[in-house]
């Protein structure tokens, strides 16, 4: 017997890697199945619509994508800016000459269907939502513990990180240039370092 | 008889307000001639194919939409950089409520076309292009005049200026929610300023 949760799981990587590359909209439940070693009678047992497999890839794949990427582990920076600065450098690392080209799988999903479909738009900007939160929320706490500039409003630097985050992947898709995508990354940090406390005037941060 | 120019720009707007709305892929030539006083025709007098159309979308309307909002009123400042700040306040300003969920017309049609046709692509890419290099140019005037901070790369600010004004229309597109714009303005503004010479290092800028 097969496991449901893993066959479903299944299924969901097989349909994030084909919309990631094709598109939502041009790719159909035919090409998942052939991804798969399951039957489309089978996919349906899990997915009722193509519209219910789109929902489950936002509100589990790309959120988790999301976290995974630019939230978790910023827990283990003791300074969370650091963190932030840090992370963005590993994603660009990690970021494939081919992959330059596909962009953020939020950003493309949201473009592509936020017009076209009510349920899609709102689960997407949940996801989106999600990530300005949590970033604010490490950055109270930089700025409770001295590494943020105590006049800076932790929200609107949120705002701003996550623009950054997803407005870099727009542009270099785009101009499928890594260079640019270090010159993001160098104003991402001289930006984020102008909010930051001077290290000599805070005290000295935990090192961990 | 009609004016071959005027009869081109008739279309071409019309085309524009189409794409703007619903996309390039899912607006009709039909649809768009029926905006226009023309028949099916004597449109395809002026774009034999509906790809055609959409290139000189790319080379012509938007082409001139950038320069017009973000380039152009630049000349009108002593200094480009607070031209740059406050171009951005006149963009959020004139962008009402129900066009927020518009978003940027460059990234719209770059999102939706550059990976389904390379002419679309490069076309797009040099409007793209060009607005980086014009908002380079200012800059590098801005910096010789001493506004801009001596051991910042003109280049590298440009990049990211772009990045934040069409990141930013994205973010709200998604949103929906004019704070967010707002916010954003101010950390463009707050970035910008930790780039630029303190006024009083600077000598007094000309007075226009």
């Amino acid at each position: 017997m097969r496991d449901p949760e893993k066959t479903r799981a299944e299924i969901l990587q097989a349909a994030f890697q084909e919309v990631y590359e094709h598109g939502f909209q041009s790719c159909s439940v035919n090409e998942i199945v052939a991804k798969t070693d399951l039957t489309k009678g089978a996919f349906f047992h899990y997915f009722q619509t193509k519209n219910d497999l789109g929902y489950a890839l936002a509100d589990e794949i790309l959120r988790e994508i999301t976290l995974d990427r630019y939230i978790r582990p910023l827990a283990a920076y003791a300074n969370p800016v650091q963190g932030i600065i840090h992370r963005f450098k590993k994603v660009i690392e990690n970021t494939s000459d081919e992959h330059l080209g596909l962009g953020c799988p939020l950003n493309n999903l949201t473009q592509e269907m936020s017009a076209v479909d009510p349920v899609f738009r709102e689960k997407l900007n949940t996801v989106l939502r999600l990530w300005i939160d949590e970033t604010e929320k490490y950055l109270r706490k930089a700025q409770a513990e001295g590494y943020l500039k105590p006049d800076v409003d932790p929200r609107q630097v949120a705002e701003f990180v996550v623009m950054i985050e997803e407005g870099s992947f727009a542009m270099v898709k785009n101009l499928r240039d890594k260079k640019v995508f270090w010159s993001l990354y160098e104003s991402l940090k001289h930006y984020l370092e102008s909010v930051s406390t001077k290290p000599e005037t805070t005290h000295t941060p935990t090192v961990r």
